[in-house]
């Protein structure tokens, strides 16, 4: 990584670089599609997001240059960006083909030094889309954000992504809920284990560390916490398993 | 935290973003607070700090701007900043009640991202202070970094920080030790157990990797460190546990 | 780490700070000294390098400011560096010895924060090297990047790095190999074990996850790799373990 903002650097002296995230486990590409869509939306239009995590760098998956939502994203068509376009729908992708803008000579087994660092940097200093590559259509996408099935009382969603505090992230949201929480008594079941707690913010409820709760994250989803403690333990969860949200079963 | 450096750049472009650290544990409030005690006086006037960990994030807790020597801390009330408070004497707080400068909406989960980070992004572009909000003066503070009691020649200190090398940081500083460590041959009581070698730097003296000793850290408390090892894990010792230093009790 | 910014920026607002790692375990010289050997190169003339790894901190173990490959390295006397040096051939070191430049008091605990941090942050504003100190000679080095015996079939190397996904990396590089991989049949024996197959990227061949195969990383050095594992632990691998390449043994 530090060698990649070395060849932006050589390139473009006077860009700013942020780090976005230092808890991407390595080669898990919905952990970083995740932090992406939960973080993109924050950051000022033209904004270019460089992503490194690649587990098939060197065979022939396509590196891509995406325009959506006002910003760019660079890195590998595996489908780290997929959810994006997925939220957006508008988007269009350029591979990445020119390799006046490598890094040469292109190593095997790290385009995120060779290629994207330096087609982000040349980006960065007003180089046209065009002069990149030529459009593609048919990009990689990872499982859609969808829920299975959306009943009228049953939801069958999945866990999406587990985070470093151990709270499960499903891809259900507000839009699933039939009714307000307070009326309705909904549950969330992961793992035959019935969740009927359902808090607007961390702190909130009982202090009970081992209590696993329901609420609403920061990127919009509902996900399943425990107050002092990982959900993910008291659960045995794992990313992909399914999260089944029944509602208005009340008295 | 991506996000945050997302709203803050697009509040003000060209401000200068530097990671503090990335080794606090989830939600450890004292962390926090000793890795901005040891750090903060190495920073130029005017710097902002933007403090993160926030575990009573949603509830009712108070989101606070201070000023303290010369400097601004925007974060939560919940004693992260009060070491600092507590070493400088003087300070002022003010609640961040205007809400003209949070992102909406507001959620209930992340205020870094939409009270902290946009609010300390306003502050770098040159806005008062009083526009921000209201001055308070009853914030929370953590437990004194005074030691418990401090007599002629015994001291009772406790560990107010573990780091990440196992290193046991303790609340005493040079003005608890009587005199010249090589005439009073002081000693340092950590869970019964007593460490009598007293050294200038880490690699002072035997080689045994074992082998306890103490030194005064770069913040300038008294902690207790083994040469390659982990001083907590072979003293099996945890934060806030008692630390007593006994002076003089030369031959 | 976030103390050393903080006095970077108080001598140069205006320098551009960029992290290159935080992997590096605590005190581990030689996996610094990869990790810089791997990067440097990617950055422009006249980059600062600040390295912070110090066990010897407080001791009579020498500051060091060194010109090479027209970049700075600023830091501990302590090898960090020397793989760069036996790359290049060609450097100078000066010994910091003009506490002019020092932060005072210096601590015996932190010389990042009190030598490396504002001696980088004056280099970058532009102070002559003379100005730093006196140029030394005998610098420490860590043992040579050079296979050990290199015959016409057998070159005896080493693991030279671990990294963070377990990728066994040693000090054998293409001109090792005698002939190209798909005619001569080469070997690596790390730990009493074969490897046979020698990949050009990681996504390629087996699907097998356990399957161990070398390839050419991004720094050059021939390296063991599992698909979706640990290869360090499948060899139960230490640094400095030998690793033997046996060339030719076609049939």
């Amino acid at each position: 990584m530090g060698a990649m903002k070395g060849v932006i650097l050589s390139i473009n002296p006077s860009v700013q670089i942020v780090d976005i995230t230092h808890d991407i486990p390595p080669q898990d590409i919905e952990a970083g599609a995740f932090d992406l869509l939960a973080s993109y939306k924050a950051f000022p239009a033209s904004t270019i997001h460089l992503a490194v995590i690649d587990p098939g760098v060197g065979s022939n998956r396509r590196p891509l240059l995406i325009q959506c939502a006002e910003q760019f994203f660079v890195g590998p068509d595996n489908g780290i960006f997929s959810w994006i376009y997925e939220r957006e729908a508008k988007f269009r992708a350029t591979q990445l083909s020119n390799e006046k803008f490598f890094r040469h000579p292109v190593s095997t087994t790290f385009h995120g030094r060779d290629i994207f660092a330096p087609v982000a940097a040349a980006l960065s200093t007003g180089i046209p889309i065009e002069e990149f590559g030529h459009e593609v259509k048919d990009v990689v996408r990872l499982e859609s954000l969808a829920p299975k099935t959306a009943g009228a009382n049953v939801v069958e969603g999945r866990l999406i992504h587990i985070d470093r505090f151990g709270n499960c992230i499903t891809n259900l949201t507000r839009d699933h809920l039939r009714e307000d929480p307070s009326d309705s008594r909904p549950k969330l079941v992961v793992n035959d284990r019935e969740i009927t707690s359902f808090h607007r913010y961390f702190a909130e409820g009982e202090n009970d560390e081992s209590e696993l709760f329901c609420l609403f994250g920061s990127a919009g989803f509902l996900e399943v916490a425990a107050r002092k403690s990982s959900a993910a333990r008291i659960l045995n969860a794992r990313r992909g398993q399914s999260a089944v949200l029944i509602s208005g079963h009340g008295d």
